[in-house]
């Protein structure tokens, strides 16, 4: 359970409590995944279904690993060959998944809510892998980890989110998340990539990148999906870079131990320059170390797990 | 073993005893599913390889969980990527995986025999996971569980299986099954879909879909293949559900306790409508779920297990 | 480790001593997959990523299995559903997987050098399972295996490579490798397929096959890349097939209990005569089996294995 839910499906309305209690499993989960023996017992005879009707090898393959690495049984079931390509309705597929008792599905879907409507239709556990542009929390909450291990805590925190925040589930699940944990987050991008009505998740909208970036403490960088968003939002890629890609120069603007975060894959020279990608403020590959550490947390909690880490 | 076979082929010619051999094992590891500990160590150390030339991600996942579920390392070698792209013979990759020294391969293909043809020729255990329009006897046997469970017996029994018989190994499978343990089988569908000669396998063609209906104990709905048949077969979809959809009317004719069953994935309004699928005589999630039970008693007793159910 | 590095990039510079090491170990590791339990403990909680950029189900199977015997997690990160295709470079896509704490990347890739690259730049151990046209160091080692258990020795053993030398990197692996361990290699093929310079990795360009042939001990057939080479290199397979086919007649030159082998899959009737493939002489499936050997064997040393094969 996390809080009172035996579903992870975002991080809205999500109570601080909760958030630190994934948060603090995390921490001795993460210790797990750096030992020599990189494995618990703690779900033996658990399974968890990846059922994935988005291809992500990246955030499939984190799932997969902490899965494994508390020993349970860990089944891919990719959509490209499976029967909603035969057209069956999605509650079917997820239904007959269900019947075949895994204790954890997690699934990313192209349509917003989609794991919201499994929550309500399954008896197991869902977790929402990134549904549409509406949320993914794990990314939210393996963000939350990494700041509050860096700084120490989260309250205070000016948390910058720049780039295309209307169609960015990271983007959603960061704002509820820093939000709830008592953060000041803003947001910034092309004016036809801010959502209206964004600020009602708990963030202001900055009147410019560089406004934004005042002394902040943590800058998120959203990836351009230059596979998804062709010509009509913003101009060129170039035109974008120059007043949104995070240079030494704009990072000079925040804390000058400013985080810098992004949850990859990077455009390099898009969004964010190499120099920043890989200089020393970028925790960029942390996040992806801290995400399988927060991906155990959450498979343990929802199985029953309490807050006492396992051995 | 099964009956004194190292392979599952076909339920063509498998005795009852055998068949009842399974389906005793399968109510034993019916139960492990259900446990908070999932998995018994029964198959440590065996290796079964899913060897799939046909897209199928739902009977591909069950025997993946029925394998994981007795401890055996389940691999999967799927047909898109591989080297029979590359002109390789179907032997010759069988062959190969063979020399990888795997217990079981599970496979699927096409054409009608490939499996036949692999167990003359290898010395593992091979599984039938469905050959062309020939058979598929883990969904046969499953079948045949799921009855059994709920009406205590099969012999005696009116089994109804309706649409495309000609095209389905699962009638094939299921007509041999039933036959076998003494039930009356009744096949149905437009003319076009009645292979001729159909009834040595031992059924009867009814007249009609309401003739075959009146008093049936069982009634098993196929899957039209929206994705196989076009035109030829039959007129329209909607001419199709016109006459051999199974509609609460048509379901009055049966017996009042009649079980609804359909291999999956359903198409609803098709060959079956909502309200009978979702209502109180479908057992077609019973029917997923026994399929891991039937999977994993197929893999037990191929891999040397005894009719005693392991701990 | 191996010699001195903790990663397998290719045969070349590789000493004798270090592929003895690998050998040895590989012969205690074949023995377990004879086992009734093949299965040991050995590298339980290590994680072993396959990381494929090019299609290939028989390795990735193999190397799967030889993980998963050895009680380690593998998990499949395929190319063509990943980041990369999100315009990621190998690197990020390379590091990302590494900051999820794997033990052991095996990466295949269509661009020679890849795995070198990744090597300069990760703290995990590093295989090669096939780079471009350059190495494939343990088919190499598969195929030292596999000759020596037959022949007892590779020292002073005349071995013959036949086919496209120039694209294969088969070829090159066992040319370092063969000659590394004191065998003399002759290689053979139409002049459009040999490489200028070839000599140089330790063999010589014989005249023609036939003199190749005569008295050789070990004869490896390599596959034409139908997939790959079209019209260019060679006028027709046909033509081909007519003088580079290894036929029974051919087959006579060579010592008469030469070995023949071939990394697979093999295209029947053009490089090899069925008769000769499934003929006594050919050691095609032993190959196979003794390819889950070496990568047993290879995984458990960069984990930290000594030369005593475990229990």
């Amino acid at each position: 359970m996390i809080g009172n839910s035996r579903h992870l499906l975002g991080l809205d309305g999500m109570r601080a409590e909760d958030i630190s209690l994934i948060l603090d499993a995390a921490a001795g989960m993460k210790e797990i995944s750096r030992r020599k023996i990189k494995k618990v017992p703690t779900l033996r005879g658990k399974t968890v279904v990846n059922l994935f009707f988005e291809p992500s090898t990246r955030t499939r393959t984190s799932f997969e690993i902490a899965a494994k690495r508390l020993s349970s049984d860990a089944v891919n079931f990719t959509a490209a060959a499976s029967s909603t390509a035969k057209g069956e309705t999605l509650v079917d597929t997820a239904r007959n998944i269900e019947a075949m008792a895994p204790d954890v599905v997690v699934i990313r879907h192209r349509f917003s809510g989609a794991p919201m409507m499994l929550a309500d239709r399954l008896n197991c556990c869902v977790v929402n892998a990134g549904d549409g542009c509406h949320q993914h929390p794990t990314q939210g909450l393996l963000d939350l980890f990494t700041v509050r291990e860096r700084k120490g805590e989260l309250s205070g925190l000016k948390v910058v989110i720049a780039g295309d925040i209307a169609h960015s589930r990271v983007a959603r699940s960061d704002i509820c998340g820093f939000a709830a944990m008592g953060a000041h987050v803003v947001v910034t991008g092309p004016p036809t990539m801010i959502p209206p009505g964004i600020e009602s998740l708990g963030t202001r909208v900055a009147g410019s990148f560089e406004q934004a970036l005042e002394g902040a403490d943590v800058v998120i960088m959203l990836r351009i999906q230059l596979e998804r968003q062709s010509g009509p939002l913003i101009p060129t890629l170039r035109e974008y870079a120059r007043f949104f890609s995070l240079t030494p120069g704009r990072l000079a603007l925040a804390s000058e131990d400013a985080l810098v975060m992004h949850p990859g894959p990077i455009n390099r020279g898009v969004e964010i320059s190499s120099e920043i990608a890989d200089g020393s403020r970028s925790v960029i590959l942390e996040q992806v170390e801290n995400g399988v550490a927060v991906r155990m947390a959450v498979l343990y909690l929802l199985c029953g797990g309490s807050d006492e880490v396992p051995d």
